[in-house]
């Protein structure tokens, strides 16, 4: 299939031998097959990967479509949830992997959210040293952050995402249709990767979605495929710079993340859904960087109206801020103990700031949400 | 250090970005901290992988070695053999590591066997999505063949190295003095890759080992280093060409390996060690060239000969034909259950033979070692 035959939008990841296609739009998952034959030649057979909520509505389908388009296909389920990212369940992956007679030439398929993403892409990374994978994101946080890039892994009790690969799909197929089985909290969760991509790279994504508050709110499928595939390609600009978090450019990616992951930790990763967290960040690191100089305070007051119209929470969990500081001090991302932010400077634009005081840090976490 | 401070043995490994020197030397152990900091700049911490057989003898020396350096080591031991190899083994080194503080810039140093090389790398491969790996093999087995090539994985229950990677080490040291603390054994099993290297790719290497049988089994340490580093660049040249078995090349590393393999699984891993199956396997796949008019009878009797003088067995256990036949079928590297070999037409060179009888192998087995 060239790039001509391509419909709706299309986004191509281009890192040489490992270049794939992410493929956006409405009625998409009713070609899938075709789909997945283009990006994966030679496939022996599929094993659709996914969560007992998306089995039904999804991964199902999706089975009797391949196996009446000739892919011999199976479906294996795992529990919802981030309980499901340890390596014992990767474990029944890989032995029903190998019961079902799995080769070299078979493609996991994820059918799901981020959990089902970076759990079924380490399976594919690691069976029979490494079998294609083909990602079928059906969460907003999936579609625009968690199926592009290539980060798969699964968490040990101790540490999220610490037992993983870089492992690149050969293909993503994105249906927008798909948002609307989501429940309201977890779609609006997702939101705040969106608004992240318009914060650190691109002003014009961030006035769009000031003004398509609205259809977004009601989950336009128009105006989510445009939405998705520029956030796609967003991604896909970064990680053709920095696929393997070498370089740094990716850690741009990271912005409101260090608050976002001290706030997941200490709530014990229950209360909190992620892009909640990262909204929550987004917005206490817009405050510190307005505390540090280096951003005027109408545009952090901008994205906090942007995160608050999206029905994004804003206002962190109370939490004793030395524990804060103590668990950000640990963040793999930081260096020697230093205390290392992305922040913005202005609306489009961050930049990474290292060695910030922790007495700013303290009275950004004090004042909440009272800029 | 640039290739001119290589007093020894130096093999360089052409992987584009991921290049890498092999070096073999008599007293290169000693150096090992030089070597490991040369290969791995910027490296903050050293996590050593061994086995309870291997830690006193070379792994607690380096420690201190690496110490006295100025690089913090701390040693990680598992039991010796192949029931090390699995996944659980692998998450207690992954708990252990995250429990030292590793962090992207640790490197794993594998020391011992093949079991603690494909181990020790899997854990490598991915610890926070991969982490540097430096390999210091001291069996034979693992000096000319598992060290080299970045092959890595563990075992599932029902079916061997299925959970894995490619993942290339940055350096490899081999110092041939480690081979005196091998068991008669295991040392002479490690001699059927390095016949096989000969047959394979190199009749000269053949002509050699055939000369100096006696100093190679009284473990000369010159002639040893000359072996291992030929062995070594015979496998880096296969590997340069097909480093993740796509084009089929490096499948005539594999001369052997399906009757070997056959032979492993029938009798439980537990009877035979892998080089004596590959022994029993060339002579196996010698005679079956033989049957099907593609080598000289004579050629198959030098192989044998020189295996036997050697001290390699190369007579099969005794097995039904038929289940051998049926493991081969189900061999990963079968070919929808068709038989496929590799097998030699001249000293020095083998072809891959799709398609054999499966008669012609019943009487390969059931004649055993009379030509």
């Amino acid at each position: 299939m060239s790039a001509s035959d391509c419909r709706q939008h299309c986004v191509q990841v281009a890192l040489g031998p490992r270049s794939y296609t992410i493929r956006i739009g409405r009625g998409l998952l009713a070609e899938a097959a075709q789909h997945l034959r283009a990006a994966a030649p030679n496939l022996s057979q599929a094993a659709l990967i996914t969560d007992r909520n998306v089995e039904p509505l999804y991964a199902a389908p999706l089975q009797k479509q391949f196996q009446s388009a000739g892919i011999p296909t199976n479906v294996l389920v795992v529990e919802p949830g981030e309980a499901s990212k340890t390596i014992a369940v990767a474990t029944r992956l890989w032995e029903a992997l190998l019961q079902d007679g799995a080769d070299r030439k078979t493609v996991v398929v994820a059918v799901g959210g981020g959990v089902v993403g970076d759990l079924a892409g380490f399976v594919a990374a690691a069976y029979a040293r490494g079998v294609r994978l083909y990602q079928v994101p059906t969460s907003l946080l999936a579609q625009v952050d968690s199926s592009v890039g290539g980060k798969v892994g699964v968490d040990l009790p101790k540490a999220k995402n610490m037992v993983g690969a870089f492992w690149q799909p050969v293909g993503v197929l994105i249906d927008p249709a798909t948002l609307h089985t989501l429940p309201e909290r977890e779609y609006i969760s997702g939101l705040a990767e969106v608004v992240k991509y318009g914060m650190i790279l691109d002003a014009d994504l961030l006035v769009r979605l000031e003004q398509q508050v609205e259809a977004i709110r009601r989950r336009d499928e128009e105006e989510l495929a445009w939405v998705v595939a520029r956030c796609c390609r967003l991604k896909a600009d970064v990680v053709e710079q920095d696929e393997r978090e070498e370089t740094g450019l990716r850690a741009i990616l990271n912005y409101g993340h260090t608050f976002a992951h001290a706030f997941e930790t200490l709530t014990g990763y229950s209360q909190l859904l992620h892009g909640e967290a990262v909204a929550m960040g987004m917005d206490c690191a817009a405050r510190l960087a307005v505390r540090l100089g280096r951003l005027d305070t109408e545009t952090a007051l901008r994205q906090r109206r942007l995160l608050e119209a999206l029905g994004l929470p804003i206002q962190p969990p109370s939490l004793d801020p030395e524990q804060v500081l103590e668990v950000m001090r640990r963040d793999k991302k930081a260096s020697h103990g230093r205390l290392r932010f992305i922040l913005p400077d202005r609306l489009g634009h961050v930049e990474l700031v290292e060695s910030v005081p922790a007495d700013e840090v303290r009275v950004v976490l004090r004042t909440g949400n009272n800029t």
